[in-house]
């Protein structure tokens, strides 16, 4: 046959030892922009693209079965909306809007037309809610698991787009809402599942962890915030999404705009009931959850100090430090007043 | 647990009843426009979205190992190529022109760095011969297969876009280059692939059917086409591109622009290695293989007779019939005189 590279040839380094930042490095490293509308490519939460008065933003993400997602406990109306979360997410962390999707789903027999109504019913609310229009799709049969893959297209003016290479020494670190809620709503959901699995007869009992399961399964875009900002007068000098978890995100902002930073612990926000299942019922410490747990979706920003006045007073809106010229302080001061240095941990799907 | 629908619920309806168009006819009819600047959802070839002074083009293909492609005799090289030509046709289908794209790629663990790179190979190739920029993506780990899913972005002035639907009775129906060939190049892969899984020490020959082989692995989309109906100065009443076989596209062109059509059978192109091979090894009538063998990735379209003048001597476009008044009339007038119905096939994935 024509012989293949299907992983099997002599010179085989794996994925896994790259993680999924280290391919797309890789990757982009042997792509070069060739069209002068191009303005943006690979390395920031969305691509921009010149349109004449405006940037178009354009993000992707993919979810996976069994990669992203499980359905043993994820109902597909959820799945759907997080679907688009996810993506309008990605444009708001541009400081742009999103107005359009467009959707690839692979999708095996064993779905129905009813579980495919039920994901489209959440992909519609979600559409509703963000005032996003589905425009397009491609749509195939999978011999394994779902997957959804959404393209986002968002605008911006040219004079508010953000980038992650913003931010400068003195500037204020912010994050939105609160973090660490998905990650744990998470470790109930798996637990709840492996009680199921041993006894069937079993219910389980999700009431008491509404909030941070609700945090893992309707994940919610902060577009609420980019208008705020905009009202408030107040451009971010950097911005991503909390997709991978605080540590990680911060890395990249540290990375792309070659400056260091330093958080503090107890202005970290963390929700009780985050807080005390993760310390009490799990043992693991809070902060963790909130360094390192991942699809909190809530935006991580810089702002200089001049707009401190602008923002002090935002319910919503938490100062957890400030970014240093030093390139490699990457710290966390802590609780008992300690300097550690952080991990970022991300998620490296390919490792086993 | 969470009670899901993953299609095991009572009111089980079957995806294959449906089929992939009825599939999309389904979700498109729940969804509306509600931003001015989405000018056209779903239902042609790309999304057409308002940028000020041009409309840009949306489209987004996903291809899926075992569905659309097999690893057995695809290199991951022209997979690349591939998943590039079939987006960058649908931008021409819109006569328009491709400047970005972004991926989504999931893969699985037996997958080396190799062989992803060996796959963005073919894929920087397109860009390059395409003269598109990869602006963006998203790569996940999968439990199954290899999936990738592109979308194309691409631009074309206001009053150039081409729709399904601006088709008129008397229009003469025109297609680009030759039809059947990526059908039959298919066959004679499946039926190497059988000899060889047989006794793995036959090599195949695959030499003397180089082009119909190299038309199923090497697709190409036809955006010459395009810049050279520009420089003749003629604008298509409609355009699809033929991804499903004519007969298919034949049929979206009919229902869109609300006519009929009649069409020659002598003059449907069909290339002497693809005649050969269907009529004298294959035993399949070779306009079967034109109307409904798909992924040759020509362009289908119709021109109004003031043109045909313009057109007339273009070696590589064939005009092959006219648009009929009579919705309803949707037949082909055999070599023997003989007319008739034709039926699009096309391809449903979802079928057992």
């Amino acid at each position: 046959m024509v012989t293949t590279t299907t992983g099997m040839s002599e010179n085989r380094s794996e994925i896994s030892n790259l993680g999924e930042f280290g391919l797309i490095d890789r990757i982009s490293k042997k792509f070069n922009l060739q069209n002068a509308t191009s303005i943006k490519g690979i390395g920031d939460d969305a691509a921009v693209i010149d349109t004449g008065d405006d940037y178009l933003l354009v993000s992707t993400d993919v979810l996976a079965e069994s990669i992203h997602f499980d359905l043993a406990y994820t109902p597909l109306q959820h799945l759907g909306y997080k679907a688009v979360s996810v993506n309008v997410s990605d444009i708001a962390a541009m400081n742009g809007k999103a107005e359009q999707i467009v959707i690839s789903l692979a999708i095996s027999n064993r779905f129905s037309v009813e579980a495919v109504d039920a994901l489209y019913d959440g992909i519609r609310a979600a559409c509703e809610h963000y005032q996003v229009d589905l425009v397009g799709g491609d749509t195939t049969s999978s011999r394994a698991g779902l997957m959804i893959s959404i393209t986002a297209l968002g605008r911006v003016k040219k004079d508010k787009v953000v980038y992650r290479d913003g931010a400068k020494p003195n500037d204020i670190i912010c994050v939105t809402g609160d973090l660490g809620a998905a990650f744990m709503g998470l470790q109930v959901l798996e637990r709840e599942k492996e009680v199921f699995q041993a006894d069937p007869n079993m219910q389980p009992s999700l009431e008491k962890y509404e909030y941070i399961v609700g945090r893992q399964l309707r994940s919610m875009a902060r577009t609420d915030i980019i208008f705020e900002l905009e009202e408030l007068g107040v451009k971010p000098t950097s911005m991503i999404d909390i997709s991978d978890g605080l540590a990680s995100e911060l890395f990249h902002i540290c990375k792309n705009s070659n400056v260091g930073i330093r958080i503090y612990e107890d202005k970290v926000p963390v929700d009780q009931m985050t807080f005390n299942t993760a310390a009490l019922e799990f043992k693991i410490d809070p902060i963790t959850a909130a360094l390192n747990g991942g699809e909190d979706y809530e935006l991580l920003f810089t702002i200089s100090q001049a707009d401190f006045e602008k923002v002090k007073n935002h319910a919503d809106i938490h100062m957890i430090g400030y970014v240093h010229e030093k390139t490699n302080e990457r710290v966390m001061i802590t609780k008992q007043g300690n300097v550690v240095s952080l991990q970022a941990q991300g998620w490296n799907h390919f490792s086993s």
